[in-house]
């Protein structure tokens, strides 16, 4: 079947069915990052495979928005499928809900599979159909039906996270769940999301790609909890510890009937922007619904004492890994042809030496030159090209391990550089530095801190349109809310750092067609002094690998700026170079060798 | 009268009146900061004589709320005359609403002059007297029939301010605020601040201490303005002009009446944190209401090319007038006996010999010693004393000129100084120098660079609990709203900081019962470089005064903050020696030395 033929079965149906226009994600039913096969229904519609996109259908015309990463790519894919491409953000482009509103007939039906919306997108498309006195249709998996060859679910087993990883058992979790449901005034909680549910009950699984999760609904109640997943993912004495928590194993598919029989003596609790559509239009109207984000989000980013201590455990073995590859190009340059996919397969292999290690934690970025320039790309096969020797490679990767998660940035000189790189490079590190060197008092969030990090960008004149740092989720999501580092405020909600949060520090610039230079490091937010003034916190640098001392103008920092990543790289050496062998051991000692004038 | 008479008399009338809780704060009918005499009814009730508190009264017994700053005080003045003084924010001191809530009996009736009261604060009374199944009664001012030698309104003359000063005619701003006002759909603006009324309709008085404005209400609609103010206030050439733009003159008090006269037909724009709840609740019920904050309050704080132009001006006079201050203390302390209140007549005296000085522009702190670790300390005659050789003296004042306002802190060593007192005042000069320093793109808003001052007060261990910086008006409100420095969020809305506003860099170290130091410029913001990454701000210091180099370590500062505090002092003498006194001009080059290793 080609494009246009699965757009004319699909045009096909919707006649039958009265929709006028079917919306189709790339989505699952947990607004997930990233999503298993199953859920690639706008990929078999469009041949457009970018992670992000939305493709519009009415009996007339087909569109597909995406954002700025995937403008060429989509361009490409699209050739010859008559579907017209929405480049989202540029000008002149409208919006998908005011290019719905302008193709909606009066009286018109918009139809989409419920279960990929979120509940407040689907109740703007609903409010939109009001306008036009129309109607909505969120039930009608219509790509399902013309999708003969579709990939199964996911049924990869799921395992249990013991205690001694978890550091809190799950009776644990559960207690302090419903005593904010009963702070809250709720009796029963509807927790959609994969990796709170993960974390609340102690499971993870092999569900979703770049993610340990179980696909899996959840109910919790003041007594019980209801897990609606496949129930062959699960081993008997996983089965054994759930009937122990009152944990119920239901079918996956049976939540839908489950919450359109909740009676109205009952007060739920969801959270609006993690719930899908269809679940969130099953609640019955006579149930007192209260809308609060899900609580595990902050319980869960508050890391305990056991998965901090995990953590630094999974770093040092991921920072061993990123410094033998570091070795690795750094020599191997001019040797043999290395690709970027080649040295995005030779860092994993690094990693896989390493014990415990699951996987990578996202879709890795591998970038030579101007490619990083490209802020989310991903080497393809059509797209991959060989490193030369000059210039800048970035590598924006991380690895699973059964102790943590980890998500680190380096940016790698392999043989020459202009100054503009070297200056681009030295502000950014400076940048880096200056944020995980912040003190601060208790009660400050990302915003306030975001600053430490731009002022040598802005100073120049210069910025990186992307938030400086986002929550990292213990084998998790690799994005995980609530915190995160930006001057610009994106939610109502203040969410103030806390003792055990992990944030990334990812400052970087990027000069469209020449370079693209960003460094990462993962900090832990730790307790400073208590004293008259309040309580301070600061940071931890938990990566450890060098900061290319090749591409830094020391002339071009402080005293100060260059202190900082003089003890950085000690404390790098110190703890990394136990773990190398002789030559790479050497190669570090250079690399972490104190810059400067003192 | 004694306090406890008067409190008596006011207990017999609220029993006649059927009242059982009457509250008396300390504030006239606009929400000004500073008020006259007639307003001061709490004062009269309780002889508190501070700025900030209110008075609770009850047939049994009285309270009298205060802050921190007053304690003190407020024991002293309130000793012997029966009222219970409750120090607002320490433990176990209920909040002014939790103890009405207690005392108020069921069916009980709170008592206030609803035009001292802020529309929300009184809507929070209504609450708390109908969860009591009680009542309010707003329309009682018990004071004003007990108070026999109560104070006239001022009366003083009102003045234009030619559009010279101004920078932007009246039928320009009027314009402005009318296209707003059609844009949120309203007809009828109620505008009862009076720092909007004289920027609207560029007059200025004398009405209110240390705020040259005119005791006015405004109603502005779409062809014309009802300006309710005494009419003898104003000259008959500026009556001229207020007829050629179509201002009509009413009575003060008439305004009320005009209010429940609005008929249905109206939509009202009011601003409910700024009009008082006994003209908010005249509203007629079945008139629309838009709720929303004055429109002039960003217009206003938005300064023209014009006010600018003359900011600079006034600056230049009040920075000589501090300048021949700091060398007249510094040359005659050991001469002769200077008290506190010596120190601020002098400083005024300064002022009054420039052009265009019309008064101070608040009520100076200048405070010697551990005072100055009172934040808002002003001396008077009981706390006034005398200046040593040694330590610190806090000098935080300004100047109202026709070409604007200033305010500046200046902590001068008097001797000298201990260790900590120099590390404490060169750590406040290198937070203030920092902010000042600040570049930052275009939506930022003081909550992003507010770190840039605390940086070097959290790395170490300290803090000061007060915002780092307040928008400043010209020839109005010295704490002009909305733009602050804090880290700490006070409000829902943001307020980007935009090209030409002005705003204070006041970060300062209190040690109780030791020293207090603050260093305070004010910043212009102007427009830099805009470039592909956005549009760049930056600041322009407008203050011009040395930060004393007796109390610098230069050791304890980077080479960059060195040549931040060079950059400035070289900038403070090259416009303010012309000005100076050989003897005076001597002493400022030495005073502006550069300091620093280069």
């Amino acid at each position: 079947m080609t494009v246009r033929e699965r757009i004319e079965a699909l045009q096909g149906l919707m006649k039958r069915r009265g929709v006028d226009v079917y919306i189709v994600p790339s989505a699952d039913f947990h607004q997930s990052e990233y999503v298993g096969d199953y859920f690639k229904a706008r990929e078999f519609l469009t041949g457009f495979t970018g992670s992000a996109g939305t493709a519009v259908i009415t009996k007339e015309r087909s569109a597909l928005w995406t954002d700025g990463r995937y403008f060429l790519q989509a361009e490409a894919q699209l050739a010859d499928t008559g579907i017209y491409l929405q480049k989202a953000g540029m000008a002149g482009v409208p919006t998908l809900e005011a290019y719905l509103k302008d193709v909606l007939p009066r009286g018109g039906c918009i139809g989409f599979d419920g279960r990929t919306i979120g509940a407040m997108t689907g109740k703007n498309y609903e409010k939109i159909a009001k306008e036009k006195e129309g109607s909505i249709v969120c039930q009608e998996d219509l790509i399902g039906e013309i999708w003969k060859d579709r990939p199964a679910l996911s049924r990869e087993p799921a395992f249990t996270l013991d205690d001694s990883y978890a550091g809190e058992p799950v009776a644990s979790k559960l207690k302090r769940l419903r005593d904010r449901m009963r702070q809250l005034g709720a009796d029963v909680h509807i927790l959609t999301s994969l990796d709170d549910i993960g974390w609340l009950l102690n499971i993870r699984g092999n569900d979703v790609a770049y993610c340990p999760l179980v696909l899996s609904y959840a109910m919790i109640r003041l007594e019980s909890v209801e897990l609606y997943a496949d129930a062959e993912k699960f081993s008997v004495s996983i089965q054994k510890n759930f009937q122990e928590q009152h944990v119920e194993l239901c079918p996956y598919d049976t939540i839908c009937e489950q919450i359109r029989k909740l009676s109205e003596e009952y007060t739920v609790l969801v959270d609006p922007q993690r719930i899908n559509y269809a679940l969130y239009q099953e609640i019955p109207k006579n149930v007192r619904v209260i809308e609060a984000e899900n609580p595990t989000i902050l319980m869960k980013a508050v890391k305990n004492d056991t998965e901090v201590k995990h953590i630094r455990r999974a770093h040092l073995k991921d920072g061993v890994a990123v410094t033998k590859f570091m070795y690795w190009l750094k020599t191997q340059m001019g040797k043999k042809a290395i690709t970027e996919l080649d040295a995005s397969s030779k860092l994993e292999a690094f990693r896989a030496e390493q014990e415990h290690f699951l996987g990578p934690s996202f879709a890795p970025i591998s970038a030579y030159g101007e490619h990083a320039a490209i802020v989310h790309y991903s080497a393809t096969e059509q797209s991959n090209i060989e490193l030369e020797q000059r210039g800048f490679y970035l590598s924006d990767t991380g690895g699973h391990y059964l102790e943590g998660s980890t998500d680190i940035t380096r940016t790698i000189a392999l043989g020459e550089l202009t100054e503009e790189e070297k200056r681009d490079f030295t502000m950014v590190a400076a940048g880096m530095l200056h944020l995980a060197d912040a003190v601060f008092l208790e009660g400050c969030t990302g915003m306030n801190l975001d600053y430490a990090a731009r002022a040598p960008f802005w100073k120049k004149g210069k910025d990186f349109h992307h938030g400086t740092g986002h929550g990292v989720g213990y084998l998790g999501n690799i994005h995980e809310p609530p915190v995160t580092f930006n001057w610009i405020q994106r939610s109502r909600k203040r969410y103030p750092l806390e003792k055990n949060m992990v944030i990334t520090d990812e400052p970087g610039i990027y000069v469209e067609g020449s370079h693209g230079i960003r460094t990462e490091n993962e900090l832990l937010v730790c307790q400073g002094e208590r004293n008259a003034y309040g309580q301070f916190l600061y940071f931890e640098p938990l990566t450890l690998a060098p900061i290319d001392l090749d591409a830094i103008v020391p002339e071009q920092l402080t005293e100060e700026e260059c202190e900082l990543l003089n003890a950085y790289h000690r404390k790098v050496y110190e703890t990394i170079s136990p773990y190398l062998s002789q030559k790479e051991n050497d190669w570090l000692k250079i690399y972490t060798r104190s810059i400067g004038k003192s």
